[in-house]
């Protein structure tokens, strides 16, 4: 099964060094790992993807809950959660092939963000199923670059956690 | 000075938690660190914002590509590129208010993913300034829950290294 987590961190340099030697040092299959600050709150929020078997999401969370910089941690996967990831993509495209690779863009709501001589650059957010599709639709006109964000997550608005 | 670096990595549990401990044990001044696979490649790519002078710089590149699993390191401070995070903002709003946040997010041309009856959670994407703008304009309504991914940049098209 494949869980997602929401970690509130102390913003504190050493506590990204922390959790990733906890999840990966004991080889926990993990799809992706980000973290962001949460402006002037002195918290770090990191939202973390992996596979694994129920024991397996009980033995991360309660290795992350025994750090003391973790404030809380939230499982996401049992209800409903929103996730989305960002990606940049430098595509080739010579002049002739433009406003394909633009209405490719539109297709899948995707800004382009930079054009040059040699191509373009588009911002494409979704989750990972929508920029993977993405990605494999600019491949015939040839992707020179790629850089994606991992998985940012969080419930859905007035979910209750499955109670009635 | 505010620099921002690429660094591509073979994709391995352990290479996270050797850059992190590498740039964080240090004490470097690190915004932001995110980390996307590139599919099927067998590579991670990290993007790295720090602040810093350029001795810093030249410290944090020379002690990343010492690092065995470092492919390769780009400054991209020192010319043109683009750059972007991603946001998901829960934000308040009761029945009555929602015309005025919906009419909000399309000025950032965020968009809405999801509306419950005690709010709705919008995707907002741009550099720093935008995301930060975006979170500002929202507060007072009610901010419930912030999940930012950190930056994620690459070399504008065509950009060549400031050659004429």
């Amino acid at each position: 099964m494949r869980y997602v987590i929401s970690v509130w961190t102390e913003d504190n340099p050493g506590v990204l060094c922390r959790i990733a030697g906890l999840i990966f040092r004991r080889g926990y299959n993990v799809e992706s790992l980000s973290v962001g600050r949460i402006n002037g709150s002195g918290i770090s929020r990191f939202t973390i993807v992996f596979e694994g078997d129920e024991g397996v999401l009980k033995q991360v969370t309660s290795q992350l809950k025994k750090l003391v910089e973790v404030i809380a941690v939230e499982e996401l996967t049992n209800g409903g959660f929103v996730e989305r990831e960002l990606s940049l993509i430098k595509v080739e495209s010579k002049a002739g092939e433009r406003p394909e690779v633009f209405q490719l863009a539109d297709v899948f709501r995707a800004h382009v963000i930079d054009v040059g001589e040699e191509g373009i650059v588009v911002e494409v957010t979704g989750d990972k199923d929508k920029i993977n599709a993405c990605i494999n639709a600019f491949k015939p006109y040839g992707i020179k670059e790629l850089a994606c964000s991992g998985s940012v997550a969080m419930k859905r608005v007035g979910f209750n956690g499955g109670r009635k």
